[in-house]
């Protein structure tokens, strides 16, 4: 079953306390798409400028990318520029430039609109909205946000919270949305706001699963090393949902292994910059990590 | 098989945002006997004052716990008060009078010092070197330890970790001990420095369990409401260690069965004040709580 995936298309420059690199390739939606083409065909709703890279694209298509849902448009691409402490586990902005996604505002191309499955990766709310409007009849929606929505457009996220199915947030975003500090509480809550389905990513923590009748927690790979975090939650949620559209199939048993698969992709992301180490991984690295996430949260009962 | 536990006796006054409870039973050793005391017979060794109460001395031998190694001085018990911040997170010690504590100096009765299990809650490792060198030939050691003594007494620490089979510690003492802010590299060190075994209690974040050929993560039950935190990583501890003396088996098996034996008695102590809510709890409800953890963090392998 096919995905469509909107979001954000950037151009990176990232910071380490060990390294520095300039022009990768970043944005949510580059992220997600490549997490999700492990799993599913993915149509790529999106914008860049005409400084894009063309081994960006071939990038893309090389994972079996459709960019008919890509807009090059003259101007410059989206850049973000960003520093990461010693530890990794604080970021700072130095700049943004939107560019060319000031003007985004997509029309899907028509086979587009018949997607099963859609991940509304981290853009504005109110974008989320426009592209989900042009979707005929989708199966399963899960949409991402950041801490700026929380903030600054509220209300339209409510309302997106309404018209999906399930929502990917951060421990620190679902604390600032809900203004609890239990987790518990905090993913609660949002299900009250409309969703069937909450997932909070809690980076080195794992990952918590809430549904009315369903928790599922997922614990984080035992990584000693990470080279770069930018893009974990993105690739998270990207597989995350890649492989529900694979397997076409919404059930707790395959939520749970969603989560799971999420985890697995995410943990190959962070160990190169940008999409470096995504780029490198098989189907079968995959699988052996998957494995060693099930030995590695496995008990015998009783 | 029996288990001696060592640690403090206390009693506490407690300040939640939302109740004050004075002259609670407390203290490491209290916690981790009661705990222990569901999974195998606990010989309890500690110090208390003349004005300790009766009823809690009958607390302690209505869970089978034997206090042939309770001494009963002159003086005053040691008392703690401290209060939480709001999100119970924070705690803030408001008053320490270690009174009879001060002279705590065990000599084992005989029939303690054939103890197959020994857990050391947590005290000075001077103390706890102290108790475990007059224990013949125990089979497995288990320490607690507090960022007090690794601040202040971390070479005792450190020869004790050499004596010991598995630490137990919480993230933060383990991010200081160490000076790693990755809870992965700071676990492998520790290891490094002697016991067989290690484990990170986070709290909301549930434990992860190391092992040169082990690594295990474990959840946490997820409370909505807690309504003290006192206590909870003594009980995690207490029936850790309780639970591998009653299996009388140290395989990596039965060391994940212990974790989580471990986190469901911490996730009943957190439901009330003191050991109140373990004053209640029955071996059916650790079993149901354990099998609702299995559910919780299980998914299918492929």
């Amino acid at each position: 079953m096919s995905l469509l995936i909107t979001g954000s298309i950037a151009l990176d420059s990232v910071k380490t306390p060990v390294e520095e690199h300039q022009d990768l390739l970043g944005g949510s939606a580059s992220y997600a798409s490549l997490a999700a083409s492990f799993f599913t065909p993915v149509n790529l709703v999106g914008i860049v400028g005409s400084d894009f890279p063309q081994q960006y694209l071939e990038l893309y298509r090389s994972r079996g990318i459709n960019l008919d849902g890509l807009e090059v448009a003259a101007g410059k691409t989206f850049r973000w520029a960003g520093e990461y402490e010693w530890d990794l586990n604080k970021r700072r902005t130095i700049s943004v430039a939107l560019n060319v996604f000031e003007t985004f505002h997509p029309t899907l191309p028509a086979h587009y609109t018949n997607a099963g499955y859609v991940f509304l990766a981290n853009i504005s709310p109110q974008l989320q909205l426009h592209v989900l409007s042009q979707v005929k009849a989708p199966r399963f929606i899960v949409a991402d946000t950041m801490d700026l929505w929380i903030e600054i457009a509220r209300e339209p996220l409510l309302e997106l919270l309404r018209r999906i199915d399930c929502l990917v947030l951060n421990e620190s975003e679902a604390r600032e949305f809900t203004k609890e500090t239990s987790l518990i509480k905090a993913g609660r809550k949002i299900l009250g706001w409309g969703p069937k389905y909450v997932v909070i990513k809690k980076g080195e923590h794992g990952s918590l699963l809430f549904a009315e009748d369903l928790f599922f927690s997922a614990p984080a790979y035992p990584l000693e090393d990470i080279h770069d975090p930018t893009g974990a939650g993105d690739c998270f949620a990207g597989a995350l949902t890649g492989y529900l559209a694979s397997v076409d199939k919404i059930t707790p048993e395959s939520l749970r292994k969603a989560v799971v698969h999420g985890s697995v992709v995410a943990s190959y992301c962070v160990e190169a910059f940008s999409l470096k180490r995504l780029e490198q991984i098989t189907p079968s690295e995959i699988a052996a990590r998957y494995q060693i996430f099930k030995k590695m949260s496995h008990f015998e009962v009783g």
